[in-house]
This record gives structure tokens, C-alpha cells and sequence, in this order.
């Protein structure tokens, strides 16, 4: 597929993130106005609330889009999804009959503030990379030998939804209880090995009954799009009370997703079959489609401070071993219910090459191997002040497909005690 | 304190669950009407929704009940959760004003169907048993030693809402994958160790900001009120997929509360202290009031087609080693947000002795040991057409603060692939 062009000027540039064949779906404000939803076009946001207060469009007899977050549109299904699409892709297109009426609609992105652009529903984090499940294994316990049912199940636990934020939120360095392997007693304060996770998360749009699984094709069906995610991690509170349940406060200080959800429409040009199995999956985890994406992914660190932020990894979503659709239908298989608003996290996205590595635990080998900036700075985990970004986009015929950046500066722990 | 006397006659009785000292919320529909909030008073079920459109109650401008869940009140804080236990009160007291204004909103509880009493925002699974915790560890371990922070941490695992379902939801056995220890691969199935584990919910009313830690007292505040709860378990779906993240799967098919929420205010005259600390708690973690409760708890088990149900365990909601407010408290430190409707299950509750035991893991000794029913049978684990029921008392002077059963039947699994 080339580039679809549109009347808006600037979304018709090669590089640009939000061209006419993208059409991502977030949440914004301008000014003292009430957040309501807007679809991002170019430089330019279109708001879809007043859009369909003119009738400009009309899915439905009750209105989808004058709340903060999509969770509406979700819930309509996917055959709504898609006239929609077509809808924004006529209003929006070179030639429309109706740009007159459109334009008077548009906002610059500049002059807006984005919002978190779902209600999250519930939080689910994966761990199905597999170079990041190797490091971990090396790094942690001496063997990048896998789990023995990492190769047979995807391997995910649930995480806090209300510790979901949008991109530009600020996180607090966690305080939090840690243990010194020679320490008699744990100890109480600020983490010290704080880190990233380089992330996809996956939005569940259209539910599962409770009691009832679901197929991998049918989970594919359900996924309404993708977003950027970073899962800050607390590596020494992580370490100290993941045993026997798994991760905790390690994980509940922060999740930050990017504000745009690109949708699974516009990736569908973009898609990339899952690595060879080297074990035989239980069928159950069949489907029939190939359940990745070729999606070019970025991270940058950037010192308070210092003028500018550097790539510290570039790697890609199609790296991973299992898919969304593959870890929505084992989250289902027992019957767990799935709703609209559900965000599934991939797990890190590390390829083989440490220049690949999506997290500061392995591209600094746990603190002991420090890293170098381009600015001469060198981290072992996140210091405060450190602003750490995700970048995401699918390279087209002549045309991009950007997720818009996940950013998010740590700052120093709340005083306690 | 006394037995508060009630012109609701049924509710004088020394022993039934419901005195005027319990006013218990739910929510309840008769017939083709809207599920609507209610309180229990001895047989019958004040409709406080109409209680209010009346004007009998008037916290705020606004209405508070004519809504299926308690999520609305929760919000409006300590204060107005006083005052409505001091109107209702008021309203339902041998020789209250008011009788003749409030009779004709009784609703015998027979005629009634119970539902979700509240919108469970997220759902958190704690391991604050130390009997029960011990037990695991002889059984799966061959050794009852506590993990390494188990003395330390309050450990608990995020769950999954959308899992959580009033008593008397049939819950079908999941499918799901498992290994034998000796099988090369794993299969995929009906789970053969369907599992209860009887356990207190506890129910966060107020929330907390996203990065701002809280005190085990600010805890204790937040609590609402409390539910019995059964953390439905197959063991082997579990025993494959825990490590090294924790239990998903095999606690995602159902999670079973009561349908009554008995406020903290009720069981006030029943709290009772945490047993002696064996390793000094960090400071974050002192509170300084009692944080368990005095509660008589029982598990009755009965196969389908037997003619009475046989106690299979009896306990007591204090011989827990961390209490809820610990727990909440430990849950926020990091800065993760909790709100209104946030639902804490405190962990197996298992006393010293083996009829003590909260799970039919322990019970059984991991099936090794089956233990005889009234009826004659024995029981490993769950089989398909057993209901299983928890009950929880709290005993006062003269009269009872009971929970209502919380009650589910196993159906066979669904049919799959």
C-alpha cells in the first residue's frame, strides 16, 4: 500500500508519524476545554467530538466520542471500527468534498495537551521475549537457560491499572523494601536500581464471556490497537519480593503507554510471523495469521541537563517470540473474562545484539558493565532527572507509521518517615 | 455492646446474621426489577434506594443508591459512611419514629436475588498466612520454611476483576495446560486439582494518589468493609505456569465473594491484634491499632445428590500474621494508586490444627490423604457437581455479625479444541 494522501499538507511527508494511512486515536485539550477524543492527522489533531456534533459522521444513533477515552468505540465492535476508518479516510483525504466542513475542525497538535486515551480496564504484563527471558536468566541466576515452560506457555502476570500513565507524566523514584544479599534485615527507602522495559501493549477491544475461551484467531479479532509501552521497573524491590508470587511494588510505581493508539487496521500492512516454535505449542495456541509486527523501535536517555537525548537501543517488535493475539487466548483459556479497555503488555523487546536490549539491566549487564552517553555520561540504572523516551515506527511504501513518543522523566523519591 | 433492638423482629434473634448491630450492604433485584442497593435487617432487605427517592435518606444533592453497587457511597468518605450507619439506625430501631414510613421498603430477603455488590475496581491476592504458607512449603517443597521475605513483606500478587463474581455463579472447571513431572510435554485439559481457598476480602472505600505512599493508620481508614471470599484454585494449572512470575491461569476462572459487605464500623467491637511479630517490621509498616478481626469461619463441602452439606474446616479470620490495613499499606508504599473499590483478599486463612486448614490442598495433604465426608465420601481435591460454602460469624454479646454464605458449585469444564 503507498502513501494515501490528504488535504492536510503535512501529513503527506515520508517521514512523517500520523500520515492518512495511520489515523491513531487519542485523547486531548486545548486550553481551559474539557479532554474529549481526536484523531491525529499530520500536525494537526481532528476533533472527532465536534466532528460528529456537525454530523460530519454518525456510526451511531448515541455519541462515541465526546468523552475522555475510546473505551465507546471499543465496545461497538469491529465492524464500527472499520466504518469508521473509512469514514475518517474519505473526510480526510486529497479531494474530499468535505474538507470546508472538516478543516474549521482541526487543532494543531502544538497548541493541545494529550490525555491517557483509554480507561484502562485491567493491566496484564507478559514476558515473551525470549533474548530478554535469556539475559534475565544469565544475569539473575547465572544461565541464559529458559524457564522449563517458557517455550510452551506465554508467560504473564497481572499488573496495576491504576498505575497506567500517559507519556510526559512524571514518576517518582519508588520508595520501597530491598534486601543486600549479605544484609541480615531488609531495609525501607529509595530504589537504587531503577530501570525501564522497552514494551508494546496490546488494547483489548472487544470482550470474552466469563467462562468461556476464545481462539488465537478470534483473539487477534478482539485487538483494537497497539500503543508504546514502558514498564519502570524497581530491579532491587522486584528482586526482594518476587518469590513465590512475583512482581509487586517492583512494578506499581508506574506504566507509562504513548498517547496515540495506533489500531490494528493500520499496522495490518505490517505484519510478521512469530519466530520458528522450538517446541511443538499445545494447539490451543494455533492461529492463522502472522501475529507481529514489523515495527521499528527506539529508546533514548536523556540527562537533566544535557542538550540533547541519546539512542541507547533499537530493536524490534517482531523480535518476540509469542504475539498479542497468542497471550490474549492463554489469558482467556480458562475462562478469565476479557473486557474492552484490557491492556496487555508484550515483555521486553530485546533482540540478540546487546545493541538491541530493552532494558538498563542488560544493556548495563545488572550495573556491573555502565553504559556511555553520546553527551560522555555512562548509567548503570536511571538517575533523577533522567528522561527516558520510546519511539515506535513501521516503515511504509513511501510512508510511516508512528506511534508518537513514550516519555517519561524520574524524579526523586517523596520524602517518608 | 449489646444487641441493638430492631422493630424488625427477625433481627432480635440472638444468632441470626443480621441485628440491627450489622447493617450490611448489597445489592438485590425482585423480580423483573433493576438490581438496586439494599441493606440487610434481620429476614428482610431495606430498598434504600427508594429509602432516598423518598427522603428518608439524604447524605448529598445527589443520589447515591438507585445504582447497582456501593461504589458511589465508598467515595464519599468516612464521614458520610457514618452517617448513613447512624440514620439507618435511627430509621430501623425498636420505637423509631419512622417505622410506619420505612416498613413499606421492607423486602423479604427470600423473594430477593443478590447481586455483585460493587464495581471491583482492581483485585489484589495477598499470602498472609503463616499455618497456611508453611503447609505450601511442606507440601510443594518437602520442607514448611518460610520464604526469605515472608517475615518481612506482606506478599501478595495482582488478580484479575474480572474473575470476581457473587456467591452462588456456578463456576466451571477450567481448562487450561499443566505437566506431570515426569511427562516430557505438557497437555492440555480440564484441571484434575480444582481447589478452594477460604479467605476475608477486604474493601478499599477511599483511594490514594498515584506517588504518594501511605501509613498502615491512613490504611485502616480506607477500609470500607469486608466480604468472605473464596480464591478458587487448580493447583496443577498453577503448580506449571507460577514460576518465576506468579499464579495467572489457575486463580483467573473464578474468585467468589458474599454478597453482603459488612462495614469496618460493624466488626469495630470484634478487632483483634496481629499475633507477636517474630522479625521486627520495618517502621512503614507499624500501625497502631488492631488490624485482624475475631471472626469464626467455616468451610462446608457437598456433593450433588447428597442430602446436607459436611464442615470440612473451621477457623478464625485472626489467626492471620498480617492484617488488611499492613497489606493496603504495603500496596501503596511505591506510589501505586488505590481506590474506591480496590478488593484485598487476605491470603488462606488455616489455623495450627489440620481441621483448621482453609484448602482442600492442605486438607488432602496434596490429594495424598483424602479426608472422609458426613456422607461417606472422600474427597482429594474438587469434584464436578460439589458446592463448596464459606461462612463467617462474628460472635457479639448477645448477638451475631454474620456475612451471608458465599456459595459455589463446580460444573464440568466447557469443551474445547
Amino acid at each position: 500500500m503507498p502513501l494515501l494522501k490528504s488535504w492536510v499538507a503535512s501529513a503527506n511527508d515520508a517521514n512523517h508519524p500520523f500520515p492518512l494511512n495511520n489515523l491513531p486515536y487519542g485523547v486531548f485539550s486545548t486550553g481551559e476545554d474539557d479532554p474529549r477524543c481526536g484523531v491525529a492527522i499530520g500536525d494537526m489533531i481532528l476533533d472527532i467530538a465536534a466532528a460528529e456534533a456537525e454530523g460530519l459522521i454518525a456510526l451511531t444513533d448515541y455519541p462515541l466520542f465526546d468523552v475522555p477515552y475510546w473505551n465507546d468505540l471499543m465496545e461497538e465492535g469491529p465492524a464500527v471500527w472499520a466504518a469508521l476508518r473509512e469514514r475518517l479516510t474519505a473526510l480526510l483525504a486529497k479531494g474530499s468534498k468535505e474538507q470546508e466542513a472538516v478543516e474549521p475542525l482541526l487543532v494543531p497538535m502544538a497548541e493541545a495537551t494529550l490525555h491517557m486515551p483509554l480507561v484502562v480496564s485491567e493491566y496484564t504484563d507478559f514476558y515473551a521475549g525470549k533474548q530478554h527471558a535469556q539475559n534475565m536468566g544469565a544475569i539473575l541466576r547465572g544461565s541464559p537457560d529458559l524457564p522449563a515452560n517458557w517455550l510452551h506457555i506465554p508467560i504473564g502476570y497481572n499488573g496495576r491499572a491504576s498505575s497506567v500513565v500517559v507519556s510526559g507524566t512524571p514518576i517518582h523514584r519508588p520508595n520501597g523494601q530491598t534486601k543486600a544479599p549479605d544484609a541480615e534485615m531488609p531495609s525501607f527507602g529509595p530504589s537504587k536500581r531503577l530501570d525501564i522495559e522497552l514494551e508494546m501493549g496490546a488494547i483489548v477491544g472487544t470482550g470474552s464471556e466469563f467462562g468461556q475461551p476464545i481462539t488465537v484467531d478470534e483473539a487477534d479479532a478482539m485487538i483494537f490497537g497497539y500503543v508504546l509501552l514502558n514498564d519502570w521497573s524497581a530491579r532491587d524491590i522486584q528482586g526482594w519480593e518476587y518469590q513465590p508470587l512475583g512482581p509487586f511494588q517492583g512494578k506499581a510505581f508506574g506504566t507509562s503507554i504513548s498517547p496515540w493508539i495506533v489500531t490494528a487496521a493500520a499496522l495490518e500492512p505490517f505484519r510478521a510471523p512469530t519466530p520458528p516454535r522450538e517446541k511443538q505449542l499445545l494447539p490451543y495456541l494455533s492461529g492463522s495469521k502472522d501475529g507481529l509486527y514489523n515495527i521499528e523501535l527506539e529508546v533514548l536517555m536523556q540527562p537533566e541537563g544535557a542538550d540533547h537525548a541519546s539512542v541507547i537501543a533499537r530493536t524490534n517488535y517482531s523480535r518476540m517470540y509469542y504475539s498479542a493475539a497468542e497471550q490474549l487466548c492463554h489469558h482467556a483459556i480458562g475462562g478469565c473474562a476479557m473486557n474492552a479497555g484490557d491492556l496487555l503488555g508484550s515483555g521486553t523487546i530485546s533482540g540478540p545484539d546487546r545493541t538491541e536490549f530493552g532494558s538498563l539491566m542488560e544493556l548495563s549487564w545488572a550495573g556491573r558493565e555502565p553504559f556511555t552517553l553520546e553527551t560522555g555520561e555512562t548509567r548503570g540504572f536511571i538517575e533523577d532527572g533522567d528522561t527516558l523516551t520510546l519511539r515506535g515506527n513501521a516503515r511504509g511504501d513511501g510512508y510511516t507509521i508512528g506511534f508518537g513518543d513514550c516519555v517519561g522523566q524520574i524524579l526523586p523519591a517523596k520524602a517518608w518517615g
